[in-house]
């Protein structure tokens, strides 16, 4: 009776270790800091060759601003040592898609002519309700 | 003019065949099946060593319905021995950020302070149109 | 002193030499040309064996511009080697989320049975002021 308990808990103790083994390891950036413990996110997290980076912000849809916010994206991929040439795939959230298209040479000049696969949609609102851009890349680093 | 014919037509059976080898080897999890053939989806889909999570839905935003929702990511990850320690980026689609917002706390608990990369934004509707609340995780397993 | 200045201009290049060697090698597809460089996107982009194709979009929802649109989304796979058995997660925008439920068995048709993890939203608009759909899928292709 007391192998069999033994024997049971000796086997829970391995699917317990498997399950432990599952853990990833994962490198963050963020501002500052590791994380936003407040909002509750990374503003990039890197695990194996690929670099998810957060929808990043910007309050107007000028030149300027989008050239800030893509440089907020470049800070954040220049941390794992990657720049916009690794970005494979652009998310672009906005308020305001015409003011985007009207300023869009502002966004191709950051690109250096070399563009990612892109979906661009107009939405109702983002976290900060003043806000009226918000854009995320998926970037691959090389494999080691 | 026949051995040439030949050649053409082994040459064009080496190309089909070498696009039917392209096939890769999902594994899904749905809620008691493998997927469902009236919406058309499955909950999760693995390949390689990456878990795509669909949105997962929640009629209201209340930490009760938030913590399920995040139970319900948790069981799809659980189906190939991942946590939510293996979410390495977040999509969050509500009909309202202020009601998430307020209640962040409920989501926060469930990632015990190990965030990912996120982007919210508020959108027009989901696919029920009750829905209030629907979030899509990527997480990534050890490679082997 | 021209020692240490000769030491610094040598570790600077050193530096900027392994930020040169991130550079990836993206695969682009794109309709007659590598990219469009006036909205500045790629159609589809392919790095190690992940694909990702940009939002395809559709002017209206039907059965017909459907199909027109998954066949869009199969000619930028097959520029890889890629069919839709190889997509592992859809993104669907839409600005009429009841008509894409109405019409979605001539997207089920398309997958032929074997389904994506898959999250459906209900957005304000998209690029092109009259699109009222657009569709996004990661692919994965066999690691070699």
């Amino acid at each position: 009776m007391k192998a069999i308990l033994l024997l049971f808990l000796l086997l829970a103790g391995t699917i317990a270790t498997a399950q432990t083994n599952n853990t990833i390891e994962k490198k963050k950036f963020h501002f500052g800091a590791e994380q936003d413990t407040s909002a509750g996110y990374a503003q990039a997290v890197k695990v194996d060759n690929v670099i998810y980076v957060s929808g990043t912000v910007a309050l107007d849809i000028t030149p300027a601003s989008i050239k800030r916010l893509y440089q907020t994206i470049e800070r954040s991929l220049a941390a794992f040592g990657a720049t916009l040439q690794n970005v494979v795939k652009e998310n672009l959230y906005t308020t305001d898609i015409e003011a985007m298209k009207t300023h869009n040479e502002a966004r191709k000049k950051m690109y250096k002519g070399d563009y990612p696969a892109a979906t661009w949609v107009q939405i109702s609102r983002l976290y900060m309700p003043e806000a009226k851009l918000e854009i995320e890349v998926i970037a691959h680093l090389p494999k080691k």
